[in-house]
């Protein structure tokens, strides 16, 4: 993937002024969220509430690469000047600002550590570390608060954005599947604590799939997943019970017994199976798996409301539709799993955030940055956010104001 | 593996009188156990219960066989008389027991209703089916009331045995790991429900680890195992991290992040990997997973006692130690895995049990099965039962009385 290309059609070619980049380093994906103003700056028009006079337009910008590319990821900041306002002690030049005198980017997740000395080499710059619960609580609720659409439902091929009132937000499960997973409770703005989590995540999908189906990337797997049928290596009730039900347990002959169960029972190596189906039951043990630990997570502490984040699920209806009736099932139609339509960028949007907090005298974001509702995602015109890709690089329009 | 063979030098090869056989015929394995009566049918010396003036002094055994070779298990009960005492239509010759008139066994496990006309076919015999949760619950609870040693917890690499109190061994939670889990909390004698379950379990780890290893056998893959890393395949917190901990949540840079997910950091294939390092990876896996749902659904129902059973567990120390440290870890302390020496055995056990609940004037099983204490296991004089292997045939010393 091409990113510097990319970005030229995004319009950055021909570039606005960069006021601030976050970095959310995890152990599969780098993620990227940075504001770039717009060069009318003019204000909102959809914006009403206090401030607006100070406002500054423009847009906020989501991008992702591979940890193990992380070069790549250093050259697309060099390459678009998105240390502008940074003071850099060596290595690529840039226009400095000298309103924005500081000389660290905020960063989170674990290669904020690892890379650091990385970063102060190729860029010149220091990662200052927000802790990685912090930061995805923090941009879960900025979205959950300042995003309308950005929460939704998915059952049985139903979408339905959840409207979210500000009033009764908390308590909620925050599972972020990531490389692996978190699981966070939210008691309020800044209240939170990490109750669980599993090491059967993101990259145990990626690791495990790559050795069974030598995909070389993450959505190529989930691109073979789609045409799966995991019937062909799990073990159902039904091939235990000879086609019939365990009906007086309430399982159908078609649900799984076995994860990968069938494998067993026959002669046939990997090279006997189809990638296909061997994609699509890795992604339904996983994804069910979560559901499940979730759901129980969230009926330890009374939570009905689970909201679902990290890149694994990627807007996939299948990993959406299975952890939802996961949740479903298991809390007998209790207990609800939601989605974030920005779901990969949390970390990121949260060390983004975290500027503020350290009373920066630049520009004031947090809560006051307002994304216009629908119009948030660039120039498409007939978009529907619940069929847009986030796993490129993209945008959404919003104002920030000078604190 | 040469049953017959086996079964000869287990003194069989000059019958003792079959009494009774139940079965359990699961997705992966068939399990047997069968009561043969003593020649000389003296009284137990350590047995001064009532009843004992019409005790009958014998052994139980115990076999298995896999579920795909279900025609060697066919052979082996024609060819040990198995069927002496049960009424057969057709098929092998036998000589019949006028007072045991009835023409079928206890069956349970899915396999009782898929292998049914085969057994009708081939031993000429009817299998009356069990419900398997019923049957697995009264296995365990058979084991826990009437043989000694047979409860121990595993944890850090010491082995302790249980003191089960009658009077106080509900409420538990019984785990049963087969090729796939079921969680029953049991109340009472009799009083259960299966509460959860999970389709990740021992037909995951050898189906799984059959794809990605080419093994030929469960037995074999634990072994793997045994000589395995699974650092080489697993993201660890100290992977994502730059080698430290994420102290601020107690996870240690040894922690697993994420199973399977450094085989996403390199251009390594399957073949580069040890099946060794596989193995390990998958066992931790999967046994951690067993842990985690078990201890949150103990959690969920106030219970702390929590029995592993099922035939994934074969006392393999690393299975053990890895679920009692995930109970442990996740129930900071609290409740307590405990592990059975008959694991595998619940379901055909209790189906055994069963004979007795339909009033068959024949013997009287059930709680009156006298096991000796330490000598229940054979001929073996420095006996220690955690390092007996009860994978293979075998049997204990029990009495059982007439109605």
């Amino acid at each position: 993937m091409d990113h510097l290309r990319e970005i030229e059609t995004d319009g950055i070619s021909n570039p606005r002024e960069i006021s601030r980049l976050a970095i959310d380093i995890g152990g599969s994906l780098i993620k990227l969220v940075y504001f770039s103003r717009d060069s009318s700056d003019h204000e909102d028009p959809l914006n009403d509430s206090v401030g607006v006079s100070n406002g500054v337009n423009g847009r906020l910008h989501f991008a992702k690469f591979e940890t193990t590319k992380i070069n790549d990821c250093l050259k697309f900041i060099s390459a678009n000047k998105l240390l502008l306002g940074v003071k850099v002690n060596s290595g690529f030049q840039h226009q400095e600002n000298p309103t924005n005198d500081r000389s660290f980017i905020k960063a989170t997740g674990g290669g904020a550590y690892k890379f650091s000395d990385l970063f102060k080499e190729k860029l010149g710059i220091s990662l200052e570390k927000e802790d990685e619960m912090d930061c995805l609580v923090t941009g879960a609720d900025f979205l959950l608060k300042a995003v309308n659409h950005e929460a939704f439902t998915y059952l049985n091929g139903q979408k339905e954005f959840v409207q979210i009132d500000h009033n009764d937000l908390y308590p909620y499960l925050l599972v972020n599947i990531g490389s692996g997973v978190s699981m966070v409770k939210v008691d309020g703005d800044g209240k939170f604590e990490r109750v669980s989590g599993t090491s059967v995540g993101g990259g145990t999908f990626w690791g495990l799939g790559k050795l069974l189906t030598k995909c070389q990337s993450f959505d190529e797997l989930l691109e073979l997943s789609h045409r799966g049928n995991n019937r062909v290596v799990d073990m159902l009730v039904g091939d235990i019970y000879g086609g019939m039900d365990y009906s007086k347990i309430g399982l159908s002959s078609t649900a799984i017994a076995s994860s990968f169960g069938r494998a067993i029972s026959n002669n046939n190596e990997l090279d006997d199976y189809k990638p296909e189906d061997v994609s699509r039951s890795l992604l339904r043990m996983i994804s069910n798996n979560i559901g499940q630990i979730s759901y129980l997570n969230a009926l330890q502490f009374g939570l009905k409301r689970i909201f679902f984040g990290g890149f694994f699920i990627r807007g996939q209806s299948y990993t959406m539709d299975t952890i939802s009736v996961a949740v479903h099932f298991w809390s007998k139609g209790e207990a609800k799993a939601m989605f974030l339509r920005h779901e990969g960028f949390l970390g990121a949007l949260g060390a983004f955030m975290s500027y503020d907090r350290h009373s920066l005298d630049d520009l004031m974001i947090n809560q006051s940055v307002q994304i216009p509702v629908d119009a948030s995602c660039g120039t498409d015109t007939n978009y529907n956010p619940l069929e847009r890709d986030l796993n490129e690089t993209e945008s959404m329009q919003c104002s920030v104001y000078q604190a």
